[in-house]
């Protein structure tokens, strides 16, 4: 590489990390995929027309519409809260609100930023599993045309799940046909869709366009990017003005070439599926590993990147100093606690030996 | 390129543009200078915490404070929509406006986000360069304790303006103390402020921080970075809340080291003084090159690294499809129109000449 | 009716009602109280400045400062959405959140105000009857510092609440010390406060003021207003910017003086407690008049005004059509229904017979 | 009237002004037309459904319609501040503005509601006279379909005007032809629609739904009603949600029927048009009565029931003590200063004649 006036790059910057420490606490504490890393350099140099009138967001459509057919549009965001938010805003008016699980990020992880950003209420229902069923969705979609009551519009799920399960084609074509019947749109919370698709060995349309989902979602950042998530249309109808809430959700990327690039580097061969699958073995590989280990349980299944595990508070507590990760419930009783422990493409089976070793080390400790 | 620590990466993203294409549109059609490519690459691999918890967020408090003063703490943000929205909102209340020129970004670019998303109304004032002064100031600073008024909290003003004009640090003082005494608080936009900062020849700071503004943003893309802007607060008390205005306002990164390590390179060294000074002295030269042709009127002063060139309409068409460059007014008349000429960093002395030429070329077509 | 030294008026209005016609759908459903009429007219002709600054509204301060104490300061505006919302916004930044029962009307009736116009997220609590205790509120009071969670910052509960049960001094201290220990703040939403007090007997500060209660609205319209209610702030260091918010908030009457009028009136004798009285007597006569007929089971405990009663869904159809009521729960099975019967400052014991005799006479058809 | 348990009805308030004072600072200074107290008399006593559902809001559409036109729906809500608001929200996406002129009062009194929570950008246009033109229109009428640009949708025009002028029907036409042209919707913000008609001698819909106005808003309260306007929808297309942007928007009266009479009394007959000739002859004769005096001038057209002057700001101060008004400019210059003097429904002659001369007695001391 070279620039105008110096020809031999020496960044100011200096690696200040260990890159062998590996955690277990979320896929985002992995790195740029290599080959994201080369595409960025790809397209860079030159001059591009900002705010997504470049060559590589242009061709990023051609590549979502192989996944999710002719209709879908893609419009790259920055991170998950603006996808899951700026997708909802386009869904409904002013008065409307958005049905999801208790469990659901967009309740749970994002600030609040659902109503006071986004400007809807969300209307909330516990689940067993973290997943929504028709039956449950009826729970909360009623009260249309009563002023009164925040009307339902949107209806929005994530899968995989916050609790590391996984919807089937047939459970959200189930809930799809549920919803449209009411007159309700479904967003599909897709942070780790990747995953999800990798779990069933389906392809992405079939768990969002052929199920019948209207807005999706599309993680990047999760299994491999930079950064980077997109809001892909897949049923036109049910968004209104998705440019223009792009731009004020703060969202549009000036040298958006350089966001759209890492999506066509994970989407246009199977970079996707071989990331997804990697930290869906490694979680499998994990569940096993510790599953038989006396004091600690698998409490849900375990179908994508995730694993979570009971075992003695003292025990996680030490287990953390050596590999980093995150409690999920901290009422389980008895002296116990639920964690989560989350594999990411770059997880390796060293990392999961060496991790499961740990904790049986500090089981007998 | 190779990737730090991998010999063997092959995307498959391809390349799709033309390197050689320049342009004078604007300073973020310009792609990623190769010392902050080099950054992303050397804090990339291995696992970093997330939401700014990881070591190059926490190392460029020091590289900000270096230019910024003690006080001064960094809040890296993905746009500059986001920079000046999030800083904004974090100086205002529920009720509360901020004074602005007619002519600022904030007011003209920004798709209602400041209102809409930001949640506070602008009060506009007209100027003859694009510059508030105390003066300007008091044509919107009143009202205060009436209820029927939206009450003015802050000012924002930019540096390098949007019209190619520079505050002296004089200047900026000066409007400070007066926002000062009336009770305001000043925020400046500086999604060029590196480029002010080179074309007076004095450190950022002088400014910012030492002419008494409470409030930056810090613009990075324009200047280099692939993406990255910075809240910057240098008055403590001037804002509430940042942390979560800048998570709801959908702008925490997960992999934020990503991003902080792009300013570090930038400004760890010289590196963005050596951009803004390429970028300035290539509007200098062009200025110089065009002011004489006939029928070409330079009408502002080129203080920075944009110019703003009078020229017949049918002129600036066809100089259009040789050089992309954007309308500024369209009202001039006489068939003449005001159009826009930005120099990026990467702009070369060539590019300059060839365009000068190509426009005497259109100017005698 | 004689308008005040006015004797010949004939207006164009028509009455267009059955006076005779009474219902128990809710206290909302009745007029407006002879002496709160009259009071209007006393306020009437001649000017007033307008916007608050009328001699009514100061006088105002001083009568509701007698109910609750030195520090109170009291902001008429028109309904209770209002009144809760405005409240609540002037507790709550742009990032902070309110916790309130799920039963809150705060939550289920305003059509998503709190979220979408006063800007701040719900964190809902189950209850057993509607009522918030300490242990309860813990079980959303935490995640202080977390930026991916809107921050706990008010509390709000109702009393009397939605399901007719009523609050002890106690039990709000109880609550309110907790809350301030946890640094949050309490809102009491009073629609009904005039009934709760009445109920117990005890002076409307001992629920507020003296219970450690610190912004309250005040009901005014279902206890015999036209319209009206009041944010009672009882502790100024809870707020920001009230003022400001009731105007942004289209709150601001013109001619407030006619509200404040009704407020005196109600509260400078004892029109409010004469009012509550009646209402929460009224209820309990119908409690005991349905308690035993045979198929119908009263199974809240009937506190103040309110009558919850499971009945034959088919009964309560017919007897809708004599007497307007809502039903409140259509999910209690078994051909069953659980139906909510609201007494009024103006329900008779005529009223009430009458209604019990005709259910009676409904459970034998 | 009588009421549960007592004969002598006696309020607990007392009359505590003087109601011989008047004043010339706002056409909200004055209470209520004792028809309209009648009217609400005639309201009360028995139960009628809550929320709107009651005789006299059902009743009111037809009173609206005969005004208006067939298509006509009218939704009352309680201020000026909502009404407009309500309205443009209801035209407006999130993404999209509203153009009036600088002086429009919801560019100016509302505190920043429109913006904050209304929702919407203001583009505003400085005006000779206070009102649009198609031209003046035109300067902010583009960008459609610039994401960088909040969106034009809806135009907003007060008639008659802040500063006492009055559109004729044949302005509004042209204004509303033009927008509509550019597929823009118009807004009428008609709190002193009723001075406007009764100066120009026309029928209310000769200046809104026969000139192409979209939404009006109807304003009562400056002629006679203790409180109320109504958003009334001329074309049903133009808006989206009203009912639930009512409800949000925290305008919905529980006992509306005491809201909706008011309207009734007021433009069943002839109320309306009795209120505005006398508060129009009252201006003119005022205008009439100062025009000549020495060191006054009257630089606006007094068209409605407004009056400007500018006279010696030593002169205004003295003369305010006696009877109160607003100042408009204080910017005036050379010892002057321009003021504002409304007349009222119930300004009479002798107000008019005893303001004169004291005026008159001012300027000679």
């Amino acid at each position: 590489m070279s620039v105008v006036g110096r020809d031999f790059v020496t960044t100011d910057a200096v690696r200040r990390h260990d890159p062998a420490i590996r955690t277990f606490a979320s896929d985002n504490y992995a790195g740029v995929h290599p080959e994201i890393l080369e595409a960025i350099a790809l397209a860079n140099e030159g001059h591009q027309v900002s705010y997504g009138d470049d060559v590589y967001t242009e061709a990023l459509q051609g590549v979502f519409r192989r996944h999710f057919g002719e209709q879908a549009e893609a419009f790259p965001v920055f991170n998950g809260t603006a996808a899951n938010v700026v997708s909802l805003r386009s869904m409904c008016a002013h008065w409307e609100a958005v049905i999801c699980p208790e469990t659901a990020h967009v309740n749970n992880d994002e600030g609040g930023a659902p109503e006071v950003v986004g400007g809807f209420k969300l209307l909330t229902v516990p689940t067993p599993d973290g997943k929504l069923t028709p039956d449950l969705l009826d729970r909360q979609a009623w009260g249309f045309g009563d002023v009164h009551r925040s009307q339902p519009r949107a209806v929005t799920i994530s899968n995989a799940t916050e609790v590391g399960t996984v919807y089937t084609p047939d459970e959200i074509r189930a809930l799809c046909d549920h919803a449209h019947e009411l007159g309700l749109v479904v967003h599909l919370d897709g942070s780790r869709l990747t995953n999800a698709a990798a779990a069933l060995d389906v392809p992405l349309r079939a768990l969002t366009t052929d199920a019948g989902v209207d807005v999706l979602s599309f993680g990047g950042t999760k299994i491999g990017l930079m950064l980077g998530e997109a809001v892909v249309v897949l049923n036109p109808s049910a968004t209104r003005g998705l440019p223009y809430l792009r731009k004020t959700g703060m969202q549009l990327a000036s040298k958006m070439r350089f966001v759209s690039v890492q999506f066509e580097a994970l989407l246009a061969g199977d970079l996707w599926l071989r990331n997804a699958r990697q930290a869906n073995a490694m979680a499998r590989r994990l569940a096993a590993a510790v599953r038989d280990l006396p004091g600690v349980t698998v409490p849900r299944p375990v179908e994508a990147n995730g694993v979570f595990a009971i075992l003695p508070a003292d025990v996680a507590d030490r287990l953390r100093k050596r590999f980093r990760f995150y409690n999920w419930d901290e009422q389980v009783g008895g002296g116990m606690i639920e964690v989560r422990w989350m594999c990411a493409f770059d997880t390796t089976e060293a990392d999961v030996d060496a991790f499961a070793a740990a904790l049986a080390e500090e089981l007998r400790a």
